[in-house]
């Protein structure tokens, strides 16, 4: 087996066969494939495709590549949800307790953000005390007790999947369906999750910027979980506008905490839910009434042990940045657009996202806005508000923000589309 | 600049602007740009083309990233010649000192071979005591006294290209017209000779396999050349059987020297002499009778001086290979067909080329076929004869030349196509 025939099949629009796959996944693992190898067939792959069959054999490598856990000795049916990022996107905080306390367990092996999509971790990390790494003893014990833990994914877990996930991070190779679909999937089915909701974001914000293309990889992701045996089901949400009120990481802890107390912005706590019974579902607990745990203070109480089972103080004071700065209204009327990406590169300029996987994140850094697209507006009054320690970086975000909002005098000039666009199982 | 962005930029089918072509080589000369990022970059640029203005700056940026040479103080005019390589094309040998016989300057700044084609380099050590690697002032001195120099080129030439070329190599982006084009000519015009003659090969034993193809290749390069003010002009010629009677290193020296001496192939002397006219029209040169030079001795007279000049010994014995093994025809007939890039695959695994870069070859391996298509041969004579010093190669050569030659009892049923098949300028 040699790499360059296996790079010229797929540079030349070939298929590439089960060994040629086994092959290249298994020795770019262990580095007898090199990176510079590995990057050429990732951009033939991403210009070039795969089909199915390709993508299923290519996530068996990568599963193969390292450990599989094992969640069976749980009395709970384990659930599981993946979010492909977005802007303001907290909502793995609310969803994980919330189905634990309607009788789900919830495994949440999470990522960091990197690029313009926040991280779950960091997000959790501006929360004081509370770890983020923990032993796979550790994870079933919390998971056994709380029914629910949100951690970090072991370096056992896809091995190859990590390596390439960062080759691709720094050339050009990460919009690939292909590598997309089995850097998410062959994550979870190693896992050992019985079912998966998938949560993939549409818009400006997402990394699939048309439906077409989130269609396609959520149906190859359904269809990649469903001949493991996870029962897989995608809901196509809308990312063209922020979620919530807030990107950032203390400044989303705050937000998902309202949303556990029963309050919280109607947009996050509608897809809350809409994930929640798709999950609970997916587990065999179709009658469970996620409305009412969020009612009766049930998912706080588990988000309140599981943040203190991972060394947190669900009572303390979250971090604040050092500087504030006001961007207000431009004119009276109705907001009409709030742009997500540029939500996302505001926040991630302030010091909410980092630049380089090395680097680390402001807890308080991150962007607020005061109203959404269909709320009337008054000029001179706050619309956003941009939170930095680091006040030096105030223009570079009003600069991503520009053009990203508009105000219209006329009363009737927007109307709010729906937040699930599209559901594939 | 970013080369994530530029990176994007090429993969998404976009122009490259001036700034971004001069940035990414000259950062990845630097080593700021990963090998990993470049590949990915080279991968995308042999799927979605360039232009031919992002060429010419690919091609000047290269130039840029090394030193230049200079011939204006020699008395006569330069004129170099440059193969996209092919098997048995010995056509430097013979061809550089008849040039200089006529009057010309011939600065032959060569490579080695890698792959299934041969090197000139590799061809010439095979005479004892003959030396590649010249100073800038040895390589003046040598030109200066005998009218040629063959030697290897410098470090300091173009190394932007001595690192992408090593990178394409190992990463399957060889053969991307524009990568192939900026490449050849980033080094020919840094070298800074005043005509060159390109020799685009076409067929199977080419890079190049479709005339379409290699007509692209060469308009680029023409056009390359002329902006650079150097008088280019490229023949296309036929690489679907190997050239001459011989592919090896020793063995192509033997050829070479017979045609020096006024005999040799009958392909060999007309491609030389085809050549050999075109590199004196391009000088200036256009009345001189190249084939009157072939013919008096005046061009084996040059040849003996430059090998003389470096270090080689023109009248020793030429290394013969410890072992060889004959394959004879199969049948009684006319050779109807040998296949040039099979050839190039025997002779490259009996040890006359390398697998790496570090590799050494053997002096005396190749193969030698005792008849041309178009030839009558008789079954159970001598038709080909394999050399190595590394016997257990035989069962791979052989393999290698299965199904590449054909004998038929029909006498007519080989027409020979030209040698020449388009002229560019």
């Amino acid at each position: 087996m040699d790499v360059i025939t296996v790079i010229r099949t797929k540079r030349d629009r070939g298929r590439l066969s089960d060994e040629q796959i086994d092959w290249v996944v298994d020795a770019y693992t262990r580095g007898v494939v090199a990176d510079e190898q590995m990057s050429a067939l990732a951009m033939a792959i991403l210009l070039n495709g795969m089909d199915r069959a390709e993508i299923a054999r290519w996530t068996a490598a990568m599963i193969d590549s390292g450990e599989r856990m094992d969640f069976s000795s749980l009395a709970r049916p384990t659930a599981d949800k993946h979010s492909t990022g977005g802007v303001g996107d907290k909502i793995t905080l609310p969803l994980a307790p919330l189905v634990a306390a309607c009788g789900a367990a919830v495994p949440q092996l999470s990522g960091r953000g990197l690029g313009h999509t926040g991280g779950t971790l960091d997000k959790l990390e501006s929360i004081p005390g509370w770890r983020a790494s923990l032993s796979t003893e550790e994870m079933l014990a919390v998971l056994g007790d709380t029914g629910a833990v949100i951690c970090a994914a072991g370096d056992g877990l896809a091995p190859a999947d990590k390596k390439l996930y960062a080759l691709r991070d720094v050339t050009g190779t990460v919009e690939a369906i292909p590598l997309i679909a089995s850097s998410i999937m062959s994550k979870k089915i190693a896992e050992g999750t019985g079912s998966l909701v998938l949560d993939v974001k549409v818009g400006s914000g997402a990394f699939m910027k048309s439906l077409a293309d989130a269609r396609e990889l959520a149906a190859t992701m359904v269809g990649l979980g469903t001949d493991h045996g996870v029962r897989t089901v995608a809901l196509l949400t809308d990312m063209s506008v922020p979620l919530g009120l807030t990107a950032g990481n203390a400044l989303e802890v705050r937000e998902s905490v309202e949303v556990l107390a029963g309050g919280g912005p109607a947009d996050v706590v509608e897809l809350t839910l809409a994930l929640a019974r798709e999950m609970l579902a997916a587990a065999g607990l179709p009658d469970a009434d996620p409305a009412k745990s969020l009612a009766d203070g049930s998912a706080m109480d588990v988000w309140r042990r599981m943040i203190r089972a991972q060394g947190g103080d669900p009572d303390a004071a979250l971090p604040t940045s050092r500087e504030q700065h006001v961007i207000a209204a431009p004119a009276t009327g109705v907001l009409t657009a709030l742009d997500a990406y540029a939500v996302g590169v505001a926040a991630w300029r302030l010091g909410a996202g980092r630049a380089r996987k090395e680097d680390s994140v402001q807890a308080g850094a991150g962007v607020e806005w005061h109203a959404r697209p269909g709320d009337h507006v008054q000029e001179g009054t706050p619309l956003l508000t941009l939170h930095t320690d680091t006040p030096e970086k105030f223009p570079y975000a009003q600069e991503a923000l520009e053009g990203a909002f508009s105000v219209s005098p006329e009363p009737t000039a927007f109307t709010a589309g729906p937040i699930v666009l599209d559901r594939i199982a």
